[in-house]
């Protein structure tokens, strides 16, 4: 029996469930991978606990439901331990950072405990797209110096295994295109604004279902589906872009009229994250809404569905979907990336 | 740089392509990966090449594309050298095994050549159902003894990373559902007799495509999507299935009245491999012709389309497709497995 010590930042959407997902899947870890995942440490935005002999998943889980915070963990959490303080005291062979994407704070604290994971060889699993933004080739690099292992399968489209595919089986392909529905947010907004409903009433609707967070403008200006793209660039295409050089149209900027003439045609619309390979190797980047016909590979996704489509030299076209219907998914994936790293 | 020396078994549709795709990669296998592939040995059904140097894949592809064989290749073939002795006689750090599935005869030669090669410690990459299909779990425990890799991610659907996708991406899940359309051929007789072609023009065309070799019966007795889903059932949901334990119906048994009244519905023939678990944790396997509507995650391959649905507890229902208008992708999976193992 294997045991990792690891620690856990962000105890939201994604952080939580994992924790979930992790009291769950504990018998099947132990029987089938021989393998003991142990939480040594976690922190919210309120405070830290930190117990050498494991914190349990499901009081840490049960702690955020009822809207607390594990700082209040008995016998080892402390209100305002901050996470980085926590990453730079705990030693551990593995951080999970989940916390929310955070582009404008220069996605901090998820940069500094990756950073300061990597340089002590901690492997690293997240699903935080900010730090992979802001510094994706460094974070490699430093990955790489220290003999440790980042791992981000959960950065882009939930439980869609998109970088996996990418990164691993097209390898030796050239990929001249690759199109991607990377959240299923801004699809849902559009299709009830085609629906007739409301901005107001479909904004509502979607923060009521947890698929859009605060005024959802990072959702919806296409910063969410722009920082996927990257990540997608830098890890799959070998493509060294950041976000200025992904061309960007909201989905505020589609008026209802073209929504509703394209259902009209049988068409779509999508929030595209589309990257097209130009003669001299480089990529233009896009991130916008387009109407898809059916035939489209990812012209018929419905709610909560998510996809993406590579279409290359040696392995023909490629589309990928995920059937997501609430977040488990999305923070299941912190899961594969540990059992890639452990089994 | 690093070198590996391998041998080619099967010079057909698959391995001859391999070696265009190698004569083409190789630049970029070198400036990528670091890596160089030397065929040191190859062999087809009527002999053998063999040089420490290396054989041209280039050369090699044109003997096979002229109607040749490789034993003939200048001083490096000889004509009624078998397989299996090549395999005995040549150390070479990795076995490609590409010989046409051959149920009927033990799955030989292939059988005995990944037997020998593994026994020896060499990796093993193989498209080759057969020795699977007969042998799997013995394969598997003796790549396991000798400190090898088998790969096998070309024997079910084409280029698509079906079981990559299952056995990598799916960690940590219950899959409670799996579906492939694992072949192409046995959907474009399907789709050629609703649209009012005779069975015997249809079977024509598809013989000419190379969509069927000989005379079909592989394929449209179901034979070849039953194979494909005893192997996905022992590598990807790691149940012991053998071909009695499909309950299987080919496309023959079809009338082509249901084909015209399912298209009139709105849905689509394909011969549909499925695995249902119970509630004891065993599965229930089929392969038969099953008429799929619009919305179902298959429901609309075209012409030259494979895929596959993983029903999942944590990782939602995942859905890959892959189009591949000819066999270069089924061919390249052997790349990818190549590369899967040295980068």
């Amino acid at each position: 029996m294997q045991i990792v010590n690891f620690l856990l930042i962000g105890l939201g959407n994604l952080g939580r469930r994992f924790c979930e997902v992790l009291a769950d899947k504990d018998p099947l870890l132990q029987s089938r991978y021989g393998l003991i995942l142990r939480m040594v440490g976690a922190a919210d935005s309120r405070g830290a606990a930190h117990d050498p002999a494991g914190l349990d998943p499901a009081k840490v889980a049960q702690l955020k439901q009822e809207g607390g915070t594990v700082a209040d963990y008995p016998g080892a959490g402390r209100r305002g331990w901050p996470a980085t303080d926590l990453v730079a005291a705990v030693q551990a062979d593995l951080l999970l950072e989940a916390s929310p994407v955070n582009l404008k704070q220069g996605a901090e604290p998820g940069l500094t405990c990756i950073r300061a994971a990597l340089e002590r060889g901690m492997h690293v699993v997240t699903p935080n797209k900010g730090p992979l933004v802001l510094a994706y080739r460094e974070l490699h690099a430093l990955a790489a110096a220290h003999g440790a292992q980042l791992r981000f399968d959960g950065s882009v489209a939930g439980g869609l295994p998109a970088v996996n595919i990418g990164q691993r089986d097209l390898r030796g392909a050239v990929i001249h295109r690759l199109e991607a529905v990377p959240n299923s947010s801004t699809g849902h907004v559009m299709d009830l604004l085609a629906d007739g409903v409301s901005w107001e009433e479909a904004l509502e609707l979607c923060r009521q279902s947890g698929a859009l967070e605060g005024d959802g403008s990072w959702d919806l200006e296409g910063w969410d589906c722009a920082a996927k793209l990257v990540i997608l660039a830098n890890s799959v295409l070998d493509y060294p872009a950041r976000m200025e050089d992904v061309a960007l149209t909201g989905v505020i900027a589609l008026g209802v009229d073209e929504l509703r003439a394209a259902r009209e045609r049988g068409e779509c619309y999508r929030l595209l994250a589309r990257a097209e390979r130009e003669a001299d190797g480089a990529y233009t980047l896009s991130a916008a809404p387009v109407p898809l016909p059916p035939d489209h590979p990812l012209g018929r996704l419905g709610y909560g569905q998510m996809g993406v489509v590579f279409s290359t030299d040696i392995y023909g076209v490629i589309t990928a979907i995920i059937d997501e219907p609430d977040p488990v998914p999305s923070a299941a994936t912190m899961l594969r990336d540990v059992l890639d790293i452990y089994s």
